[in-house]
């Protein structure tokens, strides 16, 4: 491997990396905004070995081995760059709650991806992620999770449309492409998060195989809308925030997100289930009215009031 | 009826609406692109009775009384407006082809409806219709249709994004809204005509009532990425003009022009059937090779090459 490069010892380099939302009602799959909430990576490359510490959201959940989300991703990175390493160590600080529908798993692995990039070269303007551009950190970091709508979000910052396409040969890997919308600087992000997991998993095994035509075009209709709400018409996030194809179909598996989603568009708050749930989540430029944060406090939900996040960050602090 | 008011005999307006296109591929009954290519309608507030006259396309096939879709439109606009006319006598100079997916019958109604609208009240830079705002135009002009796609396109010029709020009361009418897109300035529209008619119900009846999952989500994306791809990066046309909706079950009863469709994609031509077809039309930055429109004038297609189509307009020729 002549071309393969190794990454000089003791070179470390820190990731912040946002939040993300996923599906935004109508655009499963497809649609996706960072969240003001950022975990952090720093990883060092070292002279042997792997030494993974975890604080904070999942610390004593995740494996501090080659299994962890991050260093999967660090390594794919490092082979997608064409650089290797002696050893790694890797440090999170992570803020993200896992398994609650706010992307921590796509934000882990584009922490890792873009940490193997800055790496691999030095961050400029035109290539912030360091030797590995947008696209491919969201293509590797979406492969992770099988669709880039959080991951392209936590690189891309603020809103993203995504889309997949899947190679007919059946072999090759599919593409995750992405593109970023701005979002109008008045549109308040508010999570409201319940205190237990839902597996993405389990939550998509309730979607049906088949939906109507109706339904099909009432999503594509508020899934069109959507970029143009957010960026320039937050008036009509209510209305493009309407959903037929999977929050449905998930209420009875998630009776609470199901209520709140409910009860706050009753009120007219722009509310969806965030990605699979159990988070959930309002767009709107009004902030939530306080009484109604603090009764689902009161009930044990957590309340984020936040904003879009900025895209994925890295710094190089040794080289 | 002590509000109404007589508009003043031998008050006189003229209207010049563009034509449009609808769906662009994965928007079905959604998106909406005007066309820059113009029918003229006047009407003037006469003594008694109805004088209706067409020139230029379906001169000879279209009623010329009450049944007229532009003196239907007429009439539902005074009602709306308040306002009262003895006579009228309408000449329209249609250039828009009929029945070939170029939103002729939705041109006919907007133009109906804001020429009413501005024998009603003056235009205004704030209220360019007249007495009518945008949004009750395109309420009144899509009822005739039962979709806003092509009558909101003609009435707010450029790109549009439009949906469809059905009471469950059963009994109140749709609500037809809609909101603008501007369009990248480098796009050109071009239109393949073949030399016959399509029934937009017939060749609605041949749609399925259920479609996969996947297939909903696949026009999702594409339909939430073309706003973005029409506005800002026109590269992505190819990619966001994909659909799996609607295309795919006309292809059997519009086989010439699912011929064309396929064939300019294959050369990297975003192109997609316009509305419920028959034509063919293609969004790009780059002209369609002029040897391939050849061939198409060859084998009786008629080509009309042109851009994204400017608001409908209405001016008080005699007040």
């Amino acid at each position: 491997m002549a071309d393969t490069r190794e990454v000089a010892v003791g070179r470390t380099v820190t990731v912040t990396v946002p939040a993300s939302s996923a599906n935004l009602g109508p655009g499963f799959d497809t649609l996706g905004l960072a969240i003001g909430l950022y975990d952090e990576v720093e990883v060092e490359a070292t002279d042997a070995g792997l030494d993974v510490t975890v604080s904070g959201e999942g610390e004593d959940e995740v494996p501090l081995d080659e299994r962890h989300l991050v260093v999967r991703a660090v390594r794919a990175g490092l082979r997608e760059a064409g650089v290797t390493v002696r050893g790694l160590k890797i440090t999170c600080r992570n803020v993200i709650p896992h398994s609650r529908g706010l992307g921590s798993s796509a934000a882990a692995a584009v922490a890792g991806v873009v940490a193997a990039s800055a790496l691999a070269g030095d961050p400029t303007p035109e290539r912030p992620a360091g030797a590995l551009d947008d696209a491919t950190v969201i293509q590797l970091a979406a492969s992770f999770e099988g669709h880039p709508d959080n991951a392209a979000a936590s690189v891309l910052g603020g809103g993203v449309v995504s889309w997949t396409n899947i190679p007919v040969d059946g072999r090759s890997a599919p593409e995750y492409r992405a593109v970023g919308v701005p979002v109008h600087e008045g549109v308040r992000a508010t999570a409201i998060i319940p205190d237990f997991h839902a597996s993405t998993e389990v939550v998509r095994r309730v979607l049906p195989s088949d939906v109507s035509h109706l339904d099909a075009r009432f999503n594509v209709s508020r899934a069109a809308l959507l970029p143009v709400a957010l960026s320039r018409q937050p008036a009509l996030l209510w209305e493009a925030t309407r959903d037929r194809l999977h929050q449905p179909y998930r209420a009875e598996v998630l009776p609470v997100s199901s209520e709140w989603v409910n009860r706050l568009r009753n009120l007219d708050y722009p509310a969806f289930l965030s990605g699979a749930g159990p988070t959930v989540m309002v767009l709107s430029t009004e902030p939530v009215d306080p009484a109604l944060l603090d009764e689902a406090r009161g009930r044990g939900l957590r309340v984020l009031e936040t904003a879009a996040g900025d895209r994925v960050r890295v710094t190089v602090t040794s080289s």
